[in-house]
């Protein structure tokens, strides 16, 4: 059973895969090759991966065979298990608890080669429904208090398959990065009676310096703080707190366009590069924020992360973010 | 003239880099390789270097000329500027400030090629004097707040050049990272009347199953909630919160003894993996505080950071510290 286990200095969760224990010699071997001959997230190859728990399929095509648009299964190596109780335990100072929550893979197009800057919106839209009816099927299990969603593309921004995937975390507790935001935002309310984010976007709209992209329900920036180059956040324009909210799938639409610009603008303007997008939202109990407005963050991969950033939360990124805004606007797609 | 800007919503300052900005162009080329023609850190190239600002010396050896064992010189390249003033500007909910600071380079060894693993304890323990010195100095500047020491070794780690280097960066504001580490230590201390960390230290003595390593005055630990495989805490085992409290130099021959060891076990056990190392201690204004410890933290780099870790503050990690205690301590060096 995997270990959920809290630094006793701050607040930090760790996951510890106690059953997938990595060895020594395992880290000193070569990695081994992502071009898998067989992969297992392509159409034929359903019976590699567990049952889908959820499916956009052509009318007619079975459960776990061909015919899916979109498809979400259990991960096969999962950091938590969906198995058990959520056991709290105290070791003196230390404490630790049951590895308890849910991996899944969303497998987001049947394409093999497939990126989401290749995607037609209609197939990038699935991906966010599939995202809305999976984290609302989980939030009915009253262990898990928050899911995190978040993309690995490329094997420099950590995912082992080629396969455009994304992952989902449900979690039983909210990590900390997501409190600190709430926190945060909260103060703010408290002194203003505003939401921090709306308060942003409107001044982003003013200044025009950072908006990279903006259509009818989405606005995408560079963030003034950027901790990376080319670093872009995805917002709602009008105040939301969790993306789980909208009951049309129009607005997953304008999402889909607006990530399909941004994915279009990576390819163009920075060759493909390796990234990761995470979804930040309000966590389970409270869906209806006023204080908190959820956003996309997307990280191209294209620095090393030095001793400096590890050790302190504080980062140095060489290009400023009103530059990339520049940049990433003078890109055609 | 860098500037640091603060995220509105969070604690976390940024550096921006204004004046090295990076065009997109410079991500996509190949990296410069790092084995170059001339090593500007090697003796008798002194003049590649800006002049140093302290050095440990054969006697009767001049100032930016050979002879030196250890040598500090400022980064020619540095995140921040050491000349101006400390002008804060707020930018509607936005605050930056001018990116003051001092950026350092400590060339640990004149012998090229030679690693912290290789070096005899004498030449560690100068490296400590010379952080000691460094921040004693740099700390007389009233605009600086807190001097962060790291170690960025082998490029995966975020190294530029081959031959064995630290670095230090003097800043205006106090890291996150450390600030909430002394919260946490606060918290605790309110509540027990008692060093957080001097009652890890003591249950890991008792438990003995996270201690790598200890000498007569310093602990090395696999932290209960460690981020990382084969991540190491040195801890000194007497209250200290900061590492320039020592007047004698002896104890820094205790840590460069620890610090020796753990490196050589990194290179037996894992490879000569590349790695970070950063010091975490008190503030300048706060030098005497019962509720902080100073620790080094030692973070090898064998797994990569993917977007789960990123946008959350929450690490997955697949080796127990547990097992990696064990391997470590049936590495013999």
């Amino acid at each position: 059973m995997p270990e959920l286990r809290k630094d006793p200095i701050i607040d930090r969760w760790v996951i510890i895969s106690t059953e997938r224990g990595k060895r020594p010699v395992f880290f000193i071997e070569e990695a081994p090759s992502t071009k898998t001959a067989i992969c297992p997230l392509c159409p034929g190859n359903e019976y590699m991966t567990p049952p889908e728990v959820f499916a956009i399929r052509t009318p007619g095509s079975s459960p776990n065979g061909p015919g899916w648009h979109t498809r979400v299964v259990p991960n096969k190596f999962p950091a938590l298990r969906i198995e058990g109780d959520l056991d709290k335990e105290g070791i003196g100072i230390f404490d630790k608890m049951n590895g308890i929550g849910a991996h899944e893979v969303i497998i987001e197009t049947p394409n093999h080669g497939e990126t989401i800057a290749d995607m037609d919106l209609k197939t990038i839209q699935n991906i966010f429904i599939a995202y809305k009816e999976r984290v609302t099927d989980l939030y009915k299990d009253k262990r898990f208090k928050y899911i995190m969603i978040f993309k690995n593309h490329g094997s420099v921004a950590g995912a082992s398959l080629d396969h455009s995937h994304s992952q989902l975390i449900a979690l039983p507790i909210v990590p900390r990065r997501v409190l600190e935001e709430i926190n945060g935002g909260l103060t703010y309310y408290k002194f203003k009676d505003r939401c921090i984010f709306c308060d942003m976007i409107n001044q982003e709209l003013d200044d025009n310096e950072r908006v990279v992209y903006q259509n009818e329900l989405f606005i995408a920036l560079s963030p003034f703080a950027s901790r990376f180059p080319f670093e872009i956040w995805i917002l709602p324009k009008k105040h939301e707190s969790n993306f789980i909210t909208h009951s049309q799938s129009e607005s997953y639409f304008f999402l889909a366009e607006c990530m399909s610009v941004l994915m279009k603008k990576y390819v163009r303007l920075l060759n493909a590069p390796p990234y990761n997008f995470i979804f930040h939202m309000a966590p389970k109990n409270e869906s209806e924020l006023s204080h908190f407005h959820w956003h996309i963050e997307i990280i191209p991969r294209l620095t090393k992360m030095a001793g400096f950033e590890w050790g302190t939360g504080f980062y140095i990124n060489p290009t400023p973010p009103e530059e990339a805004t520049i940049y990433l606007k003078e890109t055609e797609v």
